[in-house]
């Protein structure tokens, strides 16, 4: 009987083998995907050091023998204007899968600390090409690498690292070439790039593509939002490994003082001591002295209290109505605008936030819904149909309830912020279906369509005023001539005051008040 | 300026942290999902070393204080008959992310190496307890392990090891104690087996569920299909890295030899010598002295190259129509059945094939579509709308086409088996759009969906016989018996033949040809 073979493999080797799982399927799908991942790593940095972002992208063709026809080899360049990368994190930094700064319990648009990696990686196994990278911290001095994975061990190869003067740039400057095809790719890349424009008006976006074609988003705001902050863990969101590590790293000597002194979200003396009397354990207790036992019985209980607080959301940093408006007349220029701000939620003791805005008219707006979707300031712009607002909003919602018309032109943009993000996949594509987040999609979508409702009506009922007011304008003049000839009376009757006061009684309100 | 915090976590870790992506997102789901992952590794492994599986599935509630209701502890326990795990690679095995036997180049229903690990990792932050793992090879002894993962280092903890007298048992039993929800669960679960069964139906599966209710499939035969083979990676497949990796590894000392010699599959001395004068490389030139510019045009010309030979699919193991067949009878029991298996095809250099059965009527199938998913025989059961397959039946094909009456009462039964098949998620829940699968499985349908359209023709031309007939019959008499009247003639005339020969003549097939 032959043997199985057994083999470990590292972490690199895992998406090198199942790079669909992160997005880069083929050569189109890469190019867009590691456009993403370097400009969602520099605006975080930037974000996170309260830096207005400057990002620059840009895209060329490499040279290469034979044919320029797509796919071919592109180079890459990601530049920011954020507070750059310790020297000694560099090479682990981009070259080493797992090791990253996006494991705390913060919002980001990074969340596994993949992102950097794979387009290295990706590039690197098409075009065996090291990657260019440049840091500064302190606009005096700039460090450049040159790096390459070793895929199978997980590490990072430097071939090259040198110093020069800054002159003045602080921040990252990624160039990487990989294999992509831009003819395929250019629609999303441009639309992504568009998006991210939209829902970050603080940021300016340069980006030249692959044809030398420029695009610049300009910032039209110097107004910084309030960036995200590090939270605690939630009782409703901690499970038996969480607990144990929090026990081993703590000081304190009693389960009181363990439950109340930040180690949890929102409990405090008050509601520590509930909770104790509620799981019946002495509240002066070493918590080192927990047994396996009583520590799942704890952390079931924490489940199960009903008097923790909802996790407030002052960690997450939302759009903001007026962010998300600004950016919605940039872009769609509807005739009507309604943006709903849901109140705070969590699901799993993960804070989160959902805005949703719902456009309606204009020209820029085809006939039917159009969902733009966003989390955590990110664009998403695949596998639409498995998200979950693209099933609240086509499966959930009986829009002929609203007496929204058929093909009415549409778009429904939709931002949810969170310390986490419930996706489905590594690639960062859809939002899983959670409950609580279905709940709060559904609630704003309502909120907002009642108020299109409201609009429509008023808008029909200003088209019936005038439309009477033409048919009045017509025949009354018509009505008055002839009564005078009628009546033989010397003076028509003065029907324009008519005509002007039925204007001011009715309809007064312009449209400009609904954008 | 605050330093940004760097940090490097395991694999484990990684997976502890972002369950989700592996099907592990609440206490339903992963039920499910730690049953099918562990039921699969044992399928795996019986079919690799030829035995027929007997396997086992128990579900128990669990030992628990407090309240019973869901969601609640379970022990879940499967066990197989095939044959064991060395015992030094236990450990490993199950308690190391990473380290696992699905690395080889082969068609087997574990991808990643994952789903034993995930399963234990989530009955131990759920319930902390030990996962008992209990193996024999020789059918003598047997070795017991009690284990935990270290999920920060990603270290296997054994808590306990024993040996004892296997008493003729071999194979693997695997009991944890996990927290789930079979309230919820139990549909998908009793699906996920009775579908297992469906297209494995030289297995015995027996399953005691947590309300002690009893399920067997029996084996309804002894012939096992042709086992999946090992085989080399294909050109077009191939990239940089893995081109690099097998000039490391070779012993041969020319270009030539390097090319045919059981580096690639199916290039030998013909197409090797073809390809090196596409490419005007020098057969004759030590690979090991291949530049980086040379591997990388040599990579590209893999792929550009089109006279290397599609991928057979000698290394798959179809289901074959008699399984299908049989399976659907079973289970399904419809009126009509279409089985169209497709020649094997190829996607990045992996061999796929397509089978698709295409179901009708019968008692036991409602009105619409059904879509029932497999891929290297397992059941797909999760998000059906993102599944390549579904997109096919339902948005690819046009069913009025075939005059399929809206409401049909329908089942698509549809098989993918690949070396690697291209899930999009670790939790292998469905199939990415690769455009020449997506092209197999439309041609797959239509040749059903014709063979369909002639038999409900038939259906309909023999009803409409049906009908002519039953209208003879009930005229024919009346019409002889006035005639005989009206012509005054001693005898009516003989038509009882004419219905007789009318049947004879129309109709004879009987839909029992059809199944």
């Amino acid at each position: 009987m032959s043997k199985v073979t057994f083999a470990e493999i590292s972490p690199s080797e895992f998406f090198y083998r199942n790079r669909d799982l992160a997005g880069f399927s083929n050569p189109a799908r890469a190019l867009y995907s590691a456009t993403r991942e370097l400009v969602e790593n520099s605006l975080d940095a930037c974000e996170t050091f309260g830096i207005l972002p400057d990002i620059y992208v840009r895209l060329t063709p490499a040279e290469m023998n034979g044919s320029d026809a797509d796919p071919r080899d592109y180079v890459l360049k990601v530049q920011d204007n954020g507070p750059g990368i310790e020297v000694k994190h560099v090479p682990n930094a981009f070259g080493r899968v797992f090791f990253g700064s996006k494991y705390t319990l913060r919002q980001s648009r990074g969340m596994f600390g993949m992102g950097g990696k794979m387009a290295l990686l990706y590039g690197q196994i098409t075009t065996n090409k090291p990657v260019t990278i440049k840091t500064s911290s302190d606009g005096s001095t700039a460090y450049t690498f040159q790096m390459m994975i070793d895929i199978q061990q997980n590490t990072p190869i430097v071939v090259r690292k040198e110093a020069s003067p800054a002159d003045g740039f602080t921040g990252i400057m990624v160039e990487t070439t990989l294999m992509g095809d831009y003819g395929r790719a250019s629609g999303k890349i441009q639309e992504y790039l568009k998006q991210t424009a939209m829902v970050t008006p603080y940021a300016n976006i340069t980006f030249v593509d692959a044809y030398g074609n420029l695009v610049v988003f300009h910032r039209n705001t110097t107004s910084f939002p309030n960036p995200p902050r590090d939270t605690l863990p939630h009782p409703y969101g901690m499970d038996v490994e969480g607990f144990r590590r929090l026990l081993r790293q703590t000081k304190e000597t009693t389960l009181f003082n363990f439950m109340r002194k930040k180690n949890f979200h929102r409990v405090g003396d008050r509601i520590a001591r509930k909770f104790l009397e509620y799981v019946q354990m002495d509240a002066s207790m070493d918590p080192k002295s927990l047994g396996n036992e009583e520590t799942v019985k704890l952390v079931n209980a924490l489940h199960k209290f009903q008097e923790f607080l909802q996790p407030d959301a002052d960690c997450l940093s939302p759009l903001g109505e007026e962010i998300l408006k600004a950016g919605i007349l940039k872009e769609i220029d509807p005739e009507f605008i309604a943006i709903a701000v849901r109140p705070p939620s969590a699901y799993s003791g993960f804070p989160f936030i959902v805005e949703m805005a719902l456009a309606y008219g204009g020209k820029n707006l085809a006939a039917g819904i159009k969902v733009f979707r966003f989390a955590n300031r990110i664009p998403l712009l695949y596998d639409e149909t498995s998200d979950v607002v693209w099933k609240v909003v086509n499966e959930e919602i009986d829009w002929r309830r609203y007496r929204i018309p058929q093909n009415a032109p549409i778009a429904v943009i939709s931002h949810v912020c969170s310390t986490r993000i419930p996706y489905k996949t590594v690639g960062k594509e859809y939002l899983a279906d959670r409950p609580e987040l279905e709940r709060e999609a559904k609630n704003a979508l309502r909120e907002n369509l009642r108020r299109l409702t409201g609009y429509l009506y008023r808008k029909g009922t200003m088209e019936a005023v005038k439309r009477k007011k033409n048919i009045y304008a017509k025949y009354l003049p018509l009505i008055a001539r002839f009564s005078t000839e009628l009546s033989q009376a010397k003076r028509p009757p003065r029907y324009r005051k008519l005509l002007d006061e039925g204007e001011a009684v009715e309809g007064q309100r312009t449209l400009e008040e609904y954008r």
